[in-house]
């Protein structure tokens, strides 16, 4: 499997030396996912934080009452994992479900445990990685506290390009927080504003 | 100024020699902020790592309409901070607003960047710390998707002990996204079934 988009991932974030990357690499394993299974079910811990190398995941709450949330999207090049679940080593509040086939790599924590204790570059990457996610989870909370359905649509396609015309209507509705109804609506007006 | 509890903090979360410490002491400066005072408005560029030494501070965003939401809240012990403008250097997007008479230490992000530069112990600190916040605003995400108000209120009185008897009613019902008639009746009907 080719590591290179991995390792670009990481050395945008600090040096990497080469030692260092090769042990990653040595404890790295491929996973091919098909359309629709869980990577992460939500009640089960998980230990694992996963690259994604090709394919669509979504990252869902769901209610007792069956209704589901979507929480996030992931597409290609992104690090992704239930954090709270692997740092905290409690069982998940979400799953993570492959919207398309996909293959991810992926490596423990007790392996993130050991580079963190082997060379102060993955305390740096660790930290950016980590900053980066706390950045798009106060978006998130911005837009679910402050935006209209349809500033969030507008949002939705700046943050996630490309991906309105992978997932369906229902997930993309989902994540804003409203019925696919809804959605319907705000596309139409956006497609009548175009047209004048 | 007592320096103790700032060191604790940090040391719960890593070893910090002396050394390290005692530079990090010469570069944290202390404030006073009278109750109702801004100690960052909402866009402008926040450079500093905030530490409550006492006091309570509300972090909220302002709508274009007027309308306030209260993103969280801070209390004695706690870092804190606009994050995402301190690293990104990006205007802040929320403000934070004392809520009683407070003091606070505080240290410039060009320090922790040279802490980082120094020793490994602060990248510890600091992954960590963020972890903190990061694991917060999932659990603040989470509570917005799924939670009934009245789930929110019980969530609120358990993530922040004792807060309640500091902040007005209006501030707690602004942080759970309800109006504060909502919130006293959510409050007489606890009354009553701690009556039953």
């Amino acid at each position: 499997m080719n590591h290179q988009a991995i390792f670009k991932s990481f050395s945008q974030l600090t040096d990497i030396p080469e030692l260092e990357w090769h042990y990653l690499k040595s404890k790295i394993k491929w996973h091919s996912v098909r359309k629709g299974d869980l990577l992460v079910q939500a009640g089960e811990v998980s230990d694992r934080i996963y690259f994604c190398h090709s394919g669509v995941f979504r990252m869902f709450y769901l209610k007792e009452d069956g209704d589901e949330f979507n929480k996030s999207f992931v597409q290609e090049g992104q690090f992704f994992t239930s954090y709270s679940s692997v740092i905290s080593s409690i069982p998940s509040y979400f799953a993570i479900q492959a919207l398309e086939n996909a293959v991810v790599a992926s490596f423990t924590y007790k392996v993130l445990l050991q580079l963190y204790e082997r060379h102060h570059c993955w305390e740096v990457v660790g930290r950016k990685l980590i900053e980066q996610l706390y950045i798009k989870k106060e978006t998130r909370e911005r837009q679910l506290l402050l935006h209209s359905a349809e500033e969030r649509y507008h949002l939705f396609l700046e943050e996630f390009p490309g991906l309105e015309d992978r997932i369906t209507q229902y997930h993309i509705a989902s994540y804003l927080g409203i019925s696919p109804v809804s959605l319907s609506r705000i596309r139409g007006q956006l497609s009548c504003k175009s047209l004048i």
